[in-house]
């Protein structure tokens, strides 16, 4: 049976309730000040690698629209994260956190520390983007319809437990706060437009399920490694290692 | 410096000494006896979905083979897996072990109660194979160089350690005992003949790393879900269900 919007989107939002990773436990170790500075380190580290993928994710996705208009309303999110003459961007403002959380900015950038369970599911979203349908690719995008309520809490958890955290290195939460809601009120809009069969709807939920699957799995993976058991796998980041120059010299 | 065959055979060899999976736990608490049967029932589960792969991912190298002599010496690894009149195949040998450890044989061979981060590990194997060079795609099937010791050795430790172990559940792994060698064989001459200058050899040891870590994070997945910190993801297995009939009705 098709379903309406209303009871559409509702399912849509049924699905963030459920499976969407602020349920997860190392958001709540993260944001309640229980994170040793190290394990901080190994979040920037692995969420960068997720960071450095949008942008193509979304270039993937405008490769295959042909409507200038769905383009060009899509094409603001490719700037968020990389940036403009006015705007530094969300990726530059991923490394001044990784600068502020005492990690060599460069050796962040490289990516060569990130695990490669954080990159084969990062890996399989640019993929689904690529690969699935347009209505499969735009639901996908959908967590950001969960997004704000952990980037608010995380900016409050940060602020109030770690000495890092001020204005310039929480930059890229506060000015995702900003940018996702007019994403995501584009993207649910043309979602609920699009999906009009079961069939559609279907889909479309189980794009945006697969999404909440590639977010758990990076804090599974990140969490495994880093908290319990601690176990990090082969050729990931070692604790301690690759600081910035002064946080290396205090220590 | 381009390394002489036997000097790059050995770093290969190295590459596998340092990080197959035969050093992750998860296989020393499978072969030891030290896993409920849950636990060896999620690992049945997960690493089905790693079966039911590699046919496709050979077909995927396959399909980009333009010289009739390698893919007929390639063809002999999807009959393994797939069968033929006169060996029922290797998928077929996995799901009498499923059946054996009392799960039901459709649901694992439906793949639902597969972990994302398996499928996200596993898919990138069968995309590596469609998007890389030939000579990265041969290399990394090299991991069976080290797969006879890890499959004698469960073979020894399942026997020893647990009730369903007969030659008929383990059937998949006497199996491999024979026909890996004959396919690694064939691979590594492949590979040291076309791997020529230095830049050939880093690629290949480059994917035969990533090979290493394909393996190794199902492992990581599969122990942090369901032994430590046995944490299972939404959607995947959860132990007790899906029983095979006697079992269940036995329990």
């Amino acid at each position: 049976m098709t379903l309406s919007k209303e009871q559409f989107e509702a399912r849509l939002r049924q699905i963030g309730a459920e499976r969407y990773h602020d349920k997860h436990p190392f958001h709540h170790l993260l944001h309640s000040g229980g994170c040793t500075p190290d394990q901080v380190r190994a979040w920037v580290i692995n969420r960068f690698y997720y960071q450095s993928r949008i942008p193509m994710k979304d270039a993937a996705f405008m490769s295959r629209v042909d409507d200038p208009a769905l383009r060009r309303a899509w094409r603001s999110r490719i700037e968020d994260h990389d940036g403009t003459a006015e705007n530094e961007g969300g990726i530059e403002r991923w490394l001044r956190l990784a600068e502020a959380v005492g990690l060599d900015r460069d050796y962040v950038a490289s990516a060569e520390g990130v695990m490669p369970a954080t990159k084969f599911a990062v890996d399989a979203y640019v993929r689904f983007v690529r690969d699935e349908t347009l209505l499969e690719a735009v639901a996908a995008s959908l967590t950001e319809l969960f997004a704000p309520k952990i980037h608010a809490q995380r900016i409050e958890g940060l602020l109030a437990n770690y000495a890092f955290a001020d204005d310039s290195s929480l930059a890229y939460f506060k000015n995702r706060l900003k940018e996702a809601p007019k994403d995501v009120a584009f993207g649910l809009a043309w979602v609920l437009d699009k999906a009009d069969t079961q069939e559609k709807q279907d889909a479309a939920a189980k794009a945006l399920i697969f999404k909440t699957d590639v977010l758990w799995s990076q804090l599974d993976a990140l969490h495994a490694a880093y908290v319990d058991p601690a176990r990090i796998p082969p050729g990931a980041w070692q604790p301690g290692t690759f600081l910035a120059q002064n946080v290396a010299a205090a220590s």
